[in-house]
């Protein structure tokens, strides 16, 4: 599966180029978004589009979701080559919600290197985030696979309802941050994965079956497959930074204790809160809603969650979210390879480092 | 006109609340959004999406949009009933653009009140406003007019490309305020306003074209009658400011010499620049450049304004592009009585308070 993702970047990158040249010039403008009534300036769109989006692409990422695409087409037994524009549509998408949600977070640093927002300016970065909304609609009716107007329009109707649920995710994570009352449940914060993170894992998924006309059951499978897998990569995510935090964990690439710093409220969090006596869940809280906390509070809240036993916790929800992944893929019946591949890639998003 | 609009205007709210009410619950989140995979927070979600949002709409703006969107339904001889729905869509995505441009522009006030997102942040500002760019979408999924398949896709593919114009005016616009050495051509500047302004203008104009079934003549007609008007109205703008600043406008709403303040580049300040003496003009460019004027230096700077002809030279150019409106107007044949009312707007647009 790396090799698979080291091997097919370049072809990703072409793909994005296709829609986004690293060069922008009034030829690309004209043809891509259609003749000026006046005149492009073509030299500030280059400053404030081409050059921020790419500066985060060349950066690195993984490009797991146009990888997972192609997955799933060869998986339907689709050729891949027809369908590898389309590829660039998550990945897209995915850099676009990058730029936005890092100026909503407030982070400093992305992929190693100080933000987007902070080198360009957040109203620099906001604008190509948002431009990258609506820039990957275009592949869709330039239409390079000939795909009939029906399928066109089911793709944009995923495309804007799995976008409306992102909004809902990002929203509900914005509130918490903000409301030093908020107590979600663990249902709540599932939702709130599956909607953030998952729905950009859905369109993966039902671009490829869209685009290759597969049944609806199919895609229906294919989309919870990778709704549930993000799920569970985000919950990977939150036991690694706590893992990383108690030393049992390998380089992660973030602060110590980062997340509790930034008083996020994961599913190790809500498991604490619920399980924990009165005066440590109480404790918890009072460091999470602190705006600066010494290394030793940190340290404190972190053993909160060690002896509630909400890693384990965490760690055994994110293996049944891998197993009923694995269980939708399944009921996908893809071609035995590419099945194969797919479920190293579950194991290998929610066992990594781990 | 204006009475249409005062008319109009509970309507027009009316079916933005049928998208997005003031109450949300989890019966509208799940009916809406589809049902949740695991449980919605639906408390949250009230206070980063409906309470935002309601908040701007509640503090006036004039629903133009809507009511032009309906005057060219009936100007098509159809019934503005039945398309009612649609109404909604342009008023919810200038509403979006509201809450991301005064993040974009560290706007202190919107409507006379404190900007959005100085009540509720700049997280939740920016996830609304995002949130309002694909909540329209639904409208065309949810087909309340019954259209066929062909046109839903058409009209999810002219938001699209809209929308991605948008984006190219927005970035040009905040390209040339960052970068102190910016020059555009007049040329330039009427395509940034085509971009940012001009392209929600034609989707009010293209939207009641395509629900209605026009032809692609007169599509493109009133479009273009939609997005010369749109920055006629911008140029408008950008001659309220100065001659508000000279003491010959009413109260504008706005602060003395707001533009030459933020250093804005309008038609009026590229006019000066090419016309002036290199003196004058190095001297506009320098006060437009710093980072503090004094009141006395913004006075000066309208000075330069003045003696350059450029608010005569911007009123001329608005007044053209108001003809060329109209008569692109003239093109789309639309119903007498339609025709006066947009002309008249067109006039009221254009000559407001000059």
């Amino acid at each position: 599966m790396l090799e698979t993702l080291v091997e097919r970047r370049p072809a990703v990158d072409e793909a994005i180029a296709e829609v986004l040249p690293r060069e922008i010039d009034e030829a690309y403008l004209s043809e891509f978004f259609g003749p000026a009534t006046h005149r492009y300036d073509a030299d500030a769109l280059q400053r404030v589009l081409a050059d921020p989006v790419w500066e985060l692409l060349d950066r690195g990422g993984k490009r797991w979701r146009p990888v997972v695409f192609l997955l799933l087409v060869e998986g339907f037994g689709e050729d891949r080559e027809r369908y590898l524009p389309y590829a660039a549509i998550p990945e897209i998408l995915h850099t676009g919600t990058i730029l936005v949600d890092d100026v909503e977070d407030e982070a400093e640093l992305r992929r190693g290197e100080p933000a987007i927002h902070r080198v360009y300016g957040e109203d620099v970065a906001l604008n190509a985030g948002n431009a990258m909304y609506f820039l990957p609609m275009k592949i869709v009716s330039r239409n390079p696979a000939g795909l009939d107007a029906e399928t066109r329009l089911a793709i944009f109707e995923m495309l804007s309802d799995e976008l409306n649920r992102t909004h809902l995710g990002q929203g509900t994570d914005i509130r918490w941050h903000n409301d030093a009352d908020a107590d979600p449940s663990v249902e709540e914060y599932l939702e709130m994965c599956a909607c953030k993170t998952g729905c950009l894992g859905r369109i993966v998924a039902r671009l490829a079956a869209l685009v290759t006309g597969q049944s609806a059951e199919r895609e229906q499978a294919v989309a919870r497959y990778a709704e549930t897998m993000s799920v569970a990569f985000q919950i990977g995510d939150d036991i690694l930074d706590v893992e990383h935090s108690l030393g049992e964990a390998g380089d992660f690439g973030k602060a110590f204790g980062n997340d509790v710093r930034e008083g996020k409220t994961t599913l190790l969090v809500i498991h604490a809160l619920e399980t924990a006596s009165d005066e440590r869940s109480r404790r918890l809280r009072e460091i999470l809603r602190a705006e600066n906390n010494t290394d030793d509070e940190i340290r404190e809240a972190i053993e909160i969650l060690r002896e509630s036993g909400s890693v384990e916790y965490a760690r055994e929800t994110a293996l049944e979210l891998a197993a009923e992944a694995r269980d939708h893929l399944a009921e996908a019946e893809l071609a035995d390879e590419e099945t194969e591949q797919l479920a190293e890639f579950t194991r290998f998003v929610v066992e990594r480092d781990v």
